[in-house]
């Protein structure tokens, strides 16, 4: 398996656009060039032949139009195009769900597909109508910008607070043939264990049923998307989703043999880099923090306990503050829920500028606060928990608790 | 009922004392008027007879070693006395049940009493070793500043990071007897359902059998403590204790009576006003908010639902931001596990300065913005949530999440 560069067009037969149609920003009329000016809030995502198609969302019993629309769609398992806004999520709006429909049928008449081969996200403020008449007016201006070199823009068009766009994508070989993944995600906020605000698209040109490719996100979000949270909120539009348009020519997957198997550990690969740059680029985050927990009972303990160690208010404020209150860490694993002997607890703090452990058998260590803060101060932090209950571990993904979340949420909607 | 000054001396036959002891600030040996002076951090409660004594504690699976012994200690249903630190949770550190078995004894030679009848309590830094040596220096002073006026000076000795003092106090007649129920009690992060970081000490004169004591302990609160929300993190040194002495004279309460009930209610409201002016208190709080939910299906959706959205960090963020901003409240009802149609779901905000409504049916409506912020930036705000499932209502009390909450606890250590 080989990363590469691109994202949602690294796979062949993938094309992808983004535009400012004024969904955030501008109002529908303007002149052609303002599509490609200023903040970008509609994406489009083309496979030039029908693909296999799977998806995962939000269990909040509150879901946005977008999500109840791509539910019923991915029944078929068949769909051609991804058609999402930034800016607005259609949730809880006025005539939320035909302006998902209008949507959609919208980007089908641009490409000249059926209205039912093509998927809706949105993602924004929760409650206010979309402007759908700004998305009509754009949606054929971004299928004209369609383009193999489109990810970029559409990868652009998905964010909201995120401060950086987030595109990963690999290659492999697969019974002679080059197979490729690559997606495009964004967070920021709203980011917890089953899904945030997070909106994510990957294609392949895999060849693949689309009940194996079900399965296979199903477990790539396992151990990537439900692992990382940034403030405990489950949005009421995350979605992923996937489109296998099996342009790579492969014997298709119809069976869990050792082809899904490379299959799914390179999509798992795809989905945890994408699930990091979430959590790395959480709103007002300044830390990307990995909790590693081995020694567990089971793999479900180890990532529930590395969960809630992550999804800590005060851990995460400690993070922020570069300080080494490992007894945050105790307590967070002892409210996650699981049974465990606080006395078999190890506890470490770790980064590029070494390693300090705090915490042996659930007692404090005397330790040098001065090394500790330099290991807190690095970027990316790994906080290490071993147990003493069994030989199975899990990591959590997630960020520190800064002025500038409370800041970016304090008066979002302005 | 009628409420009346003071806290935990408020009842007949309680004195209580507060002294700093050098857990905080001061060493050992330092001049006796040093104890009065600087920030308290030993409490003494001491009753002039045995008391029925009830408590209930974290459910943390790793629990401070004073929580450990105190529910040890417990099982007999007798207590003359507590004895409380603050600035050392006694939790994850060496010698922590040791140390919390001296403090206990320090104060049974002190007052006159067995070790088995003097209970304990601890809150501060998890981790360090409790400094055991300026406790028992300081207990004997304690003990001779015990007053009926103490109870100011040991709601003083119990606060961390808390910035104003909780007492709370009520009086009322059980068949000709008069019997007063006083408490005191500290935040203030760590705050959560099933109890944060916090102590709370409650002392009655009322005559009532241990067993029932529990019994309405339990239940009061269910209705208080169990409702308020800071920040999500459960701790590990959570205690609430109560001890009643009979002191008032009343027919002893034997039974689930109307005496019972009486007492139950005058409990209820200690145990709900402390519990608000702990979420009032919060880490960095600007703001109390309520969370009012009717028209649940039973009593426990309503509370779920409300407990929800008081944890919610996206909501919080935005209170404290006075940003109007209730697509968060229906996402935060989305995700708390109950199920619900979220298009019989209308929202409202009000306070001293109005009310606005500004979701009906799940739809967003088009609302003044002015007057939601005039209302948002009163010090006491309520969500008020209608469902259309049936007839239950519950509250839950939390605040905002503010700049301080994360300067607060960003470095909390030093």
């Amino acid at each position: 398996m080989k990363i590469i560069e691109g994202g949602v067009t690294a796979a062949k037969g993938f094309k992808a656009a983004g535009v400012n149609c004024g969904v955030k920003k501008r109002q529908p009329g303007e002149a052609w060039d303002k599509y490609f000016e200023g903040k970008f809030d509609l994406a489009l995502i083309v496979s030039d032949r029908d693909a296999a198609a799977a998806g995962i969302f939000t269990k909040n019993v509150v879901k946005a139009a977008p999500v109840l629309l791509d539910k019923e769609l991915l029944s078929s398992g068949v769909a051609r195009a991804i058609v999402a806004n930034s800016g607005n999520a259609n949730a809880c709006a006025p005539e939320s769900m035909e302006n998902a429909r209008r949507m959609g049928a919208a980007a089908a008449a641009a490409i000249g597909t059926e209205p039912a081969k093509v998927l809706v996200g949105s993602t924004g403020v929760i409650g206010k109508r979309l402007n759908i008449e700004a998305i009509e007016d754009g949606v054929p201006v971004a299928a004209k910008a369609l383009s193999e070199k489109g990810s970029d823009a559409a990868a652009a068009a998905i964010m909201t607070t995120d401060t950086v766009k987030k595109e990963f994508a690999v290659t492999f070989e697969l019974g002679g043939a080059a197979v490729t993944i690559g997606g495009i995600a964004k967070g920021s906020g709203m980011i917890h264990p089953n899904m945030g605000t997070m909106l994510c698209y990957i294609t392949t040109d895999c060849a693949i049923s689309a009940p194996m490719l079900k399965k296979a996100l199903l477990g790539a979000a396992d151990a990537s998307f439900h692992c990382i949270s940034v403030d405990g909120d489950t949005s009421t539009n995350d979605s992923c989703v996937v489109l296998a348009n099996g342009a790579a020519g492969n014997a298709p997957i119809e069976h869990a043999d050792a082809a899904y198997g490379v299959f799914l550990d390179a999509l798992t690969a795809v989905c945890v880099t994408l699930a990091k740059k979430m959590a790395a680029d959480g709103e007002g985050a300044n830390h990307l923090v990995t909790c590693a927990v081995k020694g567990a009972a089971s793999r479900q303990q180890a990532s529930v306990i590395a969960k809630s160690v992550i999804g800590s208010s005060l851990v995460k404020a400690a993070m922020f503050g570069a300080d080494a209150n490992w007894g945050r860490v105790l307590c967070a694993m002892g409210y996650s829920g699981e049974s465990f002997d606080p006395d078999g607890v190890d506890v470490a703090f770790s980064s590029a500028a070494g390693r300090i452990s705090v915490c042996e058998g659930g007692r404090g260590l005397d330790f040098d606060e001065e090394l500790a803060k330099k290991i807190l101060l690095e970027k990316e932090i790994v906080i290490e928990i071993s147990m003493s209950e069994g030989g199975a571990d899990a990591c959590a993904w997630g960020c520190d608790l800064s002025y500038d979340y409370v800041k970016i949420n304090g008066d979002y909607r302005t």
